[in-house]
């Protein structure tokens, strides 16, 4: 049995664009889990997995065996070695090597630009007891207040989409990020659109070859994270 | 046996970075190559390969029978393709596949900023028939003459390297981009790097991890990429 501790928002969604890596690498895997809703603001819940960051995946019966492993690539680590009879997430040691190199690109350089774009509407919809600790949070990494945001929205569409412009030429000469089929670096790319899909009413990706693969994503393991 | 065309320069150097994705590919498959030195102004002589550009690989005896292969990118699926016994350059579908999304961020996003910082130097050394066309096309490409491009350096060296900021990050992770092994990958962002390295006098790389893997990069296979 497979427990997973995430973010929870308002309307029991699911919303932190990590635990959406791990979603997808368990359906990948074929794996069924149970997911736990946790505050960002409540750290004293999760505090048994040695940290104080979601997502966190148990695994076992609960008999003290149990494996605790935190961070989405951890944890993808964890399921390709756990699971190797199950599709694989990276296709051997060169394909996990290079899909790091994507990991911490979009980490470092998509992240932020798509934090600027939607943080005004995830705000609206964190859960209540989160509010003001998302506000501050938030409002302290970009140097700017929720409302200011809002103004800078074309801005901030601007700038996500030409960082992006790599991946819209990627995806003119192949159908996943990952080649032929679908692997972990889909869904480390897909895990930030699913974040605004999830948090915000508006539509982040201008029309173009990105924006046709995210649907495809969306179709993935019977349509999972369309729903 | 195989022949390669290529971009020469002065004193015989070999500076297109494609080409160096090429060479650092055939020495990773432990094949031997001919170089075959070629003017950037001189589309005649490469005529026969259907196309206008180099790095152009041909591989048979002359027999009738030859494969004429053109296009960085696609050399190395040939070569992959062709000795699969030899060391593997993507380990696999998922591999090759993320490995070309590493491809096209690399020509979309770092070509152009190196081109900026060491175009003044490279048109110092290219092959003196070539220096008017690369002129006229380098400063088309850039939009400012060769002279303002020297004025801005520093400028220039300051936006490359904050582009290469997350493979900074990675190579904290692990010591190649592919990994634990060096793969296409590695060659792939060493080309740009090497192209700095036979053209320039200039370091463009500040201190860090990257500067410690190119290093290791230009050990490889007998320390080909140094001499």
């Amino acid at each position: 049995m497979i427990t997973l501790w995430e973010l929870g928002g308002r309307d029991d969604r699911r919303y932190s664009l990590f635990s959406w890596r791990t979603r997808m690498a368990l359906r990948h895997k074929r794996l069924d889990f149970h997911s736990i809703p946790v505050r960002m603001s409540d750290k004293a819940v999760i505090a048994f997995s040695g940290g104080k960051t979601v997502p966190i995946v148990k695994d076992g019966e609960g008999d003290g065996n149990d494996f605790v492993v935190r961070d989405s690539w951890k944890i993808a680590e964890y399921l390709e070695s756990r699971y190797p009879d199950a599709p694989t997430l990276f296709g051997g040691a060169i394909g996990q090597g290079v899909t790091q190199a994507l990991n911490v690109w979009v980490d470092r350089v998509l992240v932020l630009p798509m934090l600027a774009l939607i943080v005004a509407d995830v705000h609206e919809r964190v859960d209540p007891a989160d509010e003001h600790y998302f506000r501050e949070s938030m409002e302290k990494v970009l140097k700017m207040t929720l409302e200011e945001t809002r103004t800078r929205r074309a801005e901030a569409m601007s700038k996500l989409n030409r960082t992006l412009e790599p991946m819209q030429a990627l995806l003119k000469r192949q159908p996943w990020i990952a080649g032929a089929q679908p692997a972990y670096a889909d869904y480390i790319l897909f895990s930030i659109f699913q974040w605004a899909r999830v948090m915000s009413p508006h539509e982040v990706l201008e029309e173009g070859p990105l924006r046709d693969w995210r649907e495809r994503v969306l179709d993935l393991h019977g349509g999972f994270a369309r729903s």
